[in-house]
């Protein structure tokens, strides 16, 4: 029974909450006990008696032998088995024992149960957290077995803890900082698709920016401990704020809750126990579940999370996907594609602000009625600047002959009709022309364009203004006046290992149009390259380097930088600007989702490391395009040497 | 001229010396007057006139600009061009200046050099040391042109510096070990196999450990300033012991000697001067060349070198050559590769006395002439462990019965010509059968074989002797008696690139014999699994798994790990070994090169950082494989997952 509903659009796993049981070999009761009394979606249940070690079954034996695993296959329906149950191994194994016995006993025992599990074709099993200081013979065995796998996840336990001691401490025999354990044993793994962290959730948390580095690992639960509640006036457990907010951000991710441990609450029409059978075996059916007030509880704070905001409902399925960038300057828009941007009215407004500004700034009042300006939109396309610089007109009381200069000859089309239907004929010119190469009848004031992409300059817009500038006026103004582009380091695992899925150098070296969601943002975004039109100079040149260092807060730890999170801020005209640069984006605008430029090997940064960062801008006859590269701590290759895998055509 | 000949095996590039001169526009005198006259094979030159910068020219006159370059592509033949000109790139770019204006320029320049040098067909371009602390837009713009250059090599100069000052002054504006500014550029040109590092040898050397890493490295050529070089009584210039040595090393891994500087020598027959043109305009032709007299040194140096050893001069084609390891359990071997291993007489030698030791414990002397002792050679070939073991009988005055066992039937056909043309038919029986399936009609007192690899249970004997020790006496011994494999980590340039220009992970994840040289080995190796003849125990498991620690000497300063070089020892009988383990190698013998095991990417080991190494054999039904991986500093992914590149069929 999932959580709540919180509307048709609400699909996330995080709604369906599980509970972690003790080994019983009557699963149909568990399955009972914790789902239809429970109120639970799934168990994580052992699958095979804890009693068992391989070492002690008699070798001459081992031809009789059956394992001893829960039930047989028959005792649930395979889709009961898929979608209720979650393999929970065996948790006394310890692969990286120096106990040879064990050691061996443990990775027989893994496979088997793995085996025994995917038999079953249960979705997930979860491995339990690795003992002591090193993992490689543990991380060895699950790579072995994910390569054999189908479909099944495996669901590493790892414990949210980060304790802050002295770096000096940190080579003792455990692990301060558990994301590190985590960290060897995926990169053991190499980045394994199908390998998935479980946070154990203590009771006291690490710092903020701690977990944050988590929202961009591939969690798929967590497990919360009763012992992490507290208890309320009346009686019933309840978490801190700090644990809500965490909750919050657990289902704001699609990560699911399982509930775990003894009932530590004694409520008056509940019995204390714990989720397996032992203690229930002759519970009446009116009996509660000793764990459903914690399940009630995850219930409440699911039901009461905001609702997401319209725009946010209609972009989920946007969320860490990547789109290639548009080509706009080598291909024409499609009619849907300008459908969808026409919709953006902030954007609009901020130009028809941009413009009055200008206008009035342009022509006195006392001219008003006396001067006409000459305002280009450049890139017309159906003309939604042409109506926001109009009604910026209207509203200051200027007078405006403005040229609609656009290359599509199939948006021109609409452009005409347009201007039929508002009767805008007097003062308005359609000009079918590539900005770059038209021959304009006279100069202009103004010259409005809207070229930007995620990144500012990686649409052309330089390239185009620098071509329009020819009949812009010595004193004109150019709305935008300037842009920006931003990067930030971020952790995207799910974004990494879809590029890496490609298999090929092309996809590493591109950067994608994505709607960031699964990322944690490691650093305050930084600017990267700044075009100012009209071009100061005579000689205009659009190549730029710039070398950024990024410093991550100490008490994060250290982290996986899987690559860039990249962003504009554009300077429309005076103090109206416009963008997706997190700290100043403008509010309601949805026409750009941040860019996203990969690392072909993900680098990772130890606390007090600085991250060195190189971008470059290339132009050459044809073409233009980043290349970029780490130089600290650790050298990457520098990525996209000449454009080879991804440019953008003049 | 070259240095000198020592032999017609003696192919090495070393023998050339070159000179590095100033610019001059008479190119045709200028190897006139060096080669000739001085004695060089060849110059390094600059190219281009030193005072041309792009900027300073006149936009405006572009159109008819000629680049300032030495001379037209017509001066020399083609020929000349290649086999005797180097050309040296302006040596006052700085790509990663913060003055835009000479950052430009710098790219620009070293682009067209490239391109003319390119044009004459050059065979490389020495390039500048990079100025200040960074390199990577140096980097990116060289990692641009690599992957447009046809044949070309480029060569980075490096000074041999590494000042072994306070690590915490290491993050001052240069660089403390210029290792370090090489690693970063190579990385961030991808390990390009066309940049090759040129050393610039200073008076004072660094640490042992500090050059040692070099010989792992691309270097093509070194530097030598006439300033390095000290005084001798007569007043001839030499070098200092130290300087002597490592330029013996040079010449030893294929490097060349490029002489530099002014002549600091006074000496009665000559002038002072340098190598260019200007002090030596009017020269009449029997006076010497400047530098001529640094050349005869360095000739000298050359010609004193102690000769190469024989099986050395065979084994040059082998170095650094990567071959697969055989599989004479699967395949059988040819007739030639018997012929080769049958002829290290070293090896056979030390089995015959290691049978010898074994009859002697086995039959006390009272005994010899009464009692027969039956002796196994599992894995006999053509004869010479026969051979080996019945001339250990004579010399002892044993008694000996011999089986000789081979799976091989080809193998077998020699060994009954053997036994017929030597007369043993009444003490040897040859077997034609699998020692694992061989029905044996009496048990042996000694087990003979030599089923070692490289890596000693790389080609299966733990498993052919397991399967062999049915027929061996509860007392009975096995030669050998026991087997380790070592490992070492070692910077392999060479050998990685080789592993890398086959494109796809099988190769990363494979196991090379290779004749080791231009390697650096970087700490002690260690033992990696021994295995016990006769196996102690019932329950035979030939798995193992061992974790090892290395330590890299704190002077040798950070180094790049490729991979791990692998060998054995092999314990014959009681103090009688065999092995190519270095610190213990049996001299003389040849029949096994070391193992290579590559990382697919190459770990870069901080000074004071710990090495840590996982190495696995794993056994499955059909076929034994190892997996490695590096946990520390930073993980690797675990290598050969399931023995899925490479693997040794049962």
């Amino acid at each position: 029974m999932p959580l709540g509903e919180r509307g048709p659009w609400d699909k996330s796993e995080s709604r369906y909450c599980g509970v972690e049981t003790d080994f019983s070999d009557d699963v149909p009761h568990l399955i009972s006990f914790n789902l239809a009394l429970g109120g639970f979606d799934f168990i994580v249940a052992p699958l095979m008696d804890p009693s068992y070690r391989p070492s002690l079954v008699q070798k001459n034996e081992s031809v009789s032998n059956v394992m001893p695993v829960a039930g047989s296959d028959l005792v649930l329906s395979p889709s009961q088995w898929s979608s209720h149950v979650v393999g929970k191994i065996s948790s006394w194994i310890d692969l990286d024992s120096y106990d040879d016995t064990l050691r061996l006993d443990s990775e027989t025992t893994l496979k088997q149960e793995i085996a025994w599990a995917s038999h079953l074709s249960l979705q997930a099993c979860l491995i339990p957290i690795p003992k002591g200081a090193s993992c490689a013979n543990y991380a060895r065995c699950v790579n072995q077995i994910l390569q054999g796998l189908s479909n099944m996840q495996l669901w590493l336990k790892i414990p949210l803890v980060h304790a802050d001691d002295d770096p000096e401490e940190m080579k003792s025999d455990c692990w301060n900082d558990y994301w590190e354990l985590w960290n060897s044993f995926r990169l053991l793994c190499e980045h394994h698709s199908q390998l998935y962290v479980v946070l154990d959730i203590p009771s006291s948390l690490p710092s903020e920016n701690s977990i944050g580095r988590w929202f961009g690992e591939s969690v798929k639960a967590v497990v919360l401990n009763t012992d992490c509640f507290l208890t309320n006036a009346r009686g019933y457990p309840c978490l801190s704020r700090r644990h809500q907010k965490l909750i919050s951000g657990f289902f704001n991710h699609s990560i699911q809750i399982v509930v775990s441990g003894k009932a530590l609450h004694k409520l008056p029409g509940g019995s204390s126990g714990s989720a397996d059978l032992h203690s229930n075996k002759n519970v009446d059916s009116v009996q509660k579940h000793p764990l459903r007030v914690y399940l009630d509880y995850v219930g409440y704070l699911y039901q009461k999370m905001d609702p997401l905001p319209e725009q946010e409902r209609f972009e989920l399925g946007y969320r860490d996907f990547l789109q290639s960038p548009l080509q706009p300057l080598m291909d024409n828009l499609e009619a849907q594609t300008y459908e969808t941007f026409e919709k953006d009215t902030v954007k609009y407004l901020q130009y028809q602000r941009a413009v009055a500004k200008a206008l009035i700034d342009r022509v006195p009042d006392d001219n008003a009625s006396a001067v006409t300006m000459v305002l280009m939109v450049v890139g017309a396309g159906r003309g939604p600047l042409v109506r926001a610089s109009l009604q910026a007109a209207e509203e200051t009381g200027r007078r405006l002959k403005v040229y609609a200069v656009e290359k599509n000859p199939n948006a021109v089309v609409t452009l005409h009709s347009l201007v039929k239907l508002e009767g805008w004929e007097n003062f308005v010119t359609i000009v079918s022309s590539d900005m770059r190469y038209w021959d304009a009848p006279e100069k202009a004031d103004i010259l409005v364009s809207e070229l930007l992409g995620s990144f500012g300059d990686n649409e052309l817009s330089p390239e185009c203004l620098d071509g329009a500038q020819r009949f812009l006026k010595e004193d004109g103004i150019s709305i935008p006046t300037s842009y920006t582009s931003f990067i930030q380091p971020i952790t995207a695992s799910k974004l990494y290992n879809d590029v890496k899925s490609h298999k090929d150098l092309v996809h590493f070296e591109t950067a994608y149009v994505v709607k960031l969601h699964s990322v944690a943002k490691l650093a305050p975004s930084q600017p990267v390259f700044t075009f100012t039109h009209p071009a100061p100079s005579m000689e205009i040149d659009n190549r730029r380097y710039k070398k950024l260092n990024f410093e991550i807060p100490n008490d994060t730890g250290s982290v996986m930088v899987h690559g860039f999170a990249g962003y504009f801020n554009a300077i429309l005209y005076q103090d109206v600007h416009l963008g997706i640069e997190p700290s100043t984006a403008t509010p309601n605008m949805f026409s750009w989702f941040p860019i996203f430029f990969p690392l072909r090997k993900p680098i990772c940064v130890q606390p007090g490391s600085a991250l060195e960062v190189h971008f470059w801008r290339c132009v050459g006859s044809t073409k233009v395009w980043y290349e970029w590269c780490v130089a600290s701590p650790c050298p990457s290759p520098v990525h996209n040497t000449n454009g080879r895998s991804y440019w953008v055509g003049l």
